[in-house]
């Protein structure tokens, strides 16, 4: 049994060829079609995409009522896995307190100190959070474990609500080896990697990452995330790095030199981490964050000199207590739009298309694609913009 | 019969004398009660506030679960009846086409060609919207009518959904009377003025506002604002103002100098309009408006500088469809944290206190008052700014 779905006013499809032909560069790039309704089979699975007007009949129908449709939001840079409240922190950094990354330390002690249960409980609670907002895919780090066992409990727990789990036992140095950064790495590349891969190479992690960054006392450099890197290529998993947050520093070249599938962040570049990321084309995406220089009150990337470099431009929210507990992709891509010269069509095809494919995903609405969707409450994508702070976007529920 | 809220971890209540004594100031403003409790009469005045550990015996409990509660938002400026889609026009200035204040005459066309059920169903899914996010009490302006049924049709609808509706036919000049702007003077002084005050001064609207702005062709200069202002006083309403949003004027000075309740955006003030300001402390308070700098990247105007000058600030959403469709009082706040200097708790005061004091209003939670209540999915007010873009704040369903 299928259902049809009519009454879909907008239909971003992320398929240049299935878009209904309109000249606007926005439409083309989304494979917008206007007037639009989509068959989904009683598993999951897209049937039939196109014009009202040509659906085929099927035995049940929801009319969404003119709204537009869009691909459910993959958020593919989140940190969900974390105990503790550091609203004062924000607070006090919103009055002049510097960000060094320093803070993490206060959510590693508050994860260690949670049972598994309320791990799982504020895993669940934000992940819900995150559908509510039309999110349908999510990518989490672990990071706030720093232990080899408290590393896997969060790998565990965040592989119970996806596939796209990635272990970020480097990101931070624990303070029990501020005196040691050498034996840290060793633990991150030896107990802690061949535990996270000793039920095959993926089996609780997808993907590795590092937090390359000079600038902070807490975090890698250089040398130490090329170490850690190859030591998760060399056990199979695949890359991600945290780079050029805080300053010029070498991770995002240290990314498309290793074949990261992404390097996130990208707020200090200089012209040599341009052209690596437009080289690495179709291999390393840039994944931008905004929600953290709004709530560090950093400079913004420049996405929009990215995208016209020839840079593959993904959003994510980062979702974390520290620099930005902002779960919302909608208010990413407002901050894309209005602080990163994005167009509005180029921030929801980053928050889709191209966040997808950092995770190894297609997310073009299509027959033989998961249903991955969300209904906006409104008749345009541009609304998402257009209407930022207020919740008007959802998981579909089919 | 009563009921007893408990669970509150944290209780804004407005009342620096009813605060438990933090030495944060933040919390000495806002008159933070931790662990509280409240109760609330069977028709909705609250009866007692105070620590949980005090609270008296009632019929009925309800436990929140360790939120905070709050005043419910006092959204002081917004233009919520309007018909129509201004979507492209947001898109097309986030890449370069400057506001100017002509798209108003968009919105008064599909205004005046919408039904009264339509536009009263806008209304309504508006104010829903803003409850769903923690405003319970909304101004509304007119002025996307501009003809005299016009007006008194937006003022009728409006005054079904709240008391506090301000006559704002002079919004712009409406394109028929481009060639003859004192016969529009003429018509919303005299006319119009004497329609919306015949069944007396504040039968149909609470206040009169006028778009006083130099720097737009559509809008008012000082000398028509006064005529305006003058004759809407005369008539018995409250004054409000829109000034200095595009540049510098008199419309800040003209306001502070008539008693105005209320001067909205002052994003464009020089000394002597600040020290206007401060001068009218406790009579006119300067309503800032950051969701239109974001939805038209304009600077944001200095609101640590307007608060450290001694003037009164409130926050409002300007909820339009032109310069902002946001109808988010969380999002405000986190611009007024992230964008304007101001603690969250100065930010939270601005869009209670301090706002609901430009409506004649009193919006502390206190015996004898109003239950007029929000709720926070997290244990502090600080979220509202922290988590930005992600609805936790709703109004509170007794």
């Amino acid at each position: 049994m299928s259902l049809l779905l009519t009454g879909i006013a907008e239909l971003t499809t992320n398929d240049p060829a299935r878009g209904d032909g309109h000249a606007d560069p926005g439409d083309a790039l989304l494979g917008v079609i206007r007037d639009a309704a989509l068959v989904v089979s009683d598993d999951g699975v897209v049937e039939w995409v196109g014009a009202a007007d040509e659906a085929p009949d099927t035995d049940h129908r929801r009319d969404l009522g003119g709204r537009a449709v869009i691909p459910g939001f993959v958020d593919s840079h989140t940190h969900l896995v974390f105990a503790g409240d550091r609203s004062a922190e924000f607070a006090a950094r919103m009055t002049g307190t510097p960000y060094d990354g320093g803070g993490i330390a206060v959510s590693v002690a508050a994860t260690r100190a949670a049972s598994d249960d309320e791990l799982r409980a504020l895993v669940a609670a934000r992940v819900a959070e995150m559908r509510a907002q039309g999110t349908t895919t999510v990518e989490i780090k672990s990071g706030y474990g720093l232990t080899l066992d408290d590393e896997l409990r969060s790998l565990r727990i965040a592989r119970e609500v996806t596939a796209h789990t990635t272990f970020l036992g480097a990101h931070v140095v624990p303070r029990e080896y501020a005196s040691d950064r050498a034996a840290y790495v060793d633990l991150v590349t030896g107990p802690m990697l061949d535990a996270v891969t000793a039920d095959g190479p993926t089996a609780l992690a997808e993907s590795i990452d590092v937090f390359c960054e000079p600038h902070s006392a807490h975090a890698f450099d250089g040398d130490e995330a090329r170490t850690i890197l190859e030591a998760g290529r060399a056990a199979g998993l695949a890359l991600r790095v945290h780079g050029n947050q805080l300053g010029p520093g070498p991770g995002v070249r240290l990314a498309c030199e290793l074949g990261a599938r992404s390097v996130d962040h990208c707020t200090f570049l200089d012209d040599a981490d341009v052209e690596a990321l437009a080289a690495a084309r179709g291999a390393t995406v840039a994944t931008l964050l905004p929600g953290v220089e709004f709530s560090t009150r950093s400079p913004y990337p420049d996405g929009r000199a990215l995208i016209d470099a020839g840079v593959d431009v993904a959003l994510a929210s980062d979702c974390n207590p520290g620099t930005c507990y902002s779960s919302s992709i909608p208010f990413a891509i407002a901050l894309a739009v209005r602080e990163m010269g994005m167009t509005p069509a180029e921030a929801l095809h980053a928050a889709t298309a191209v966040s997808a494919r950092s995770l190894g995903l297609d997310r073009r609405i299509a027959p033989g694609q998961p249903a991955e969707l969300a209904v906006i409450d409104a008749p345009s994508h541009l609304h998402l913009a257009y209407r930022a702070g207020v919740p008007i976007v959802r998981a579909l529920d089919l």
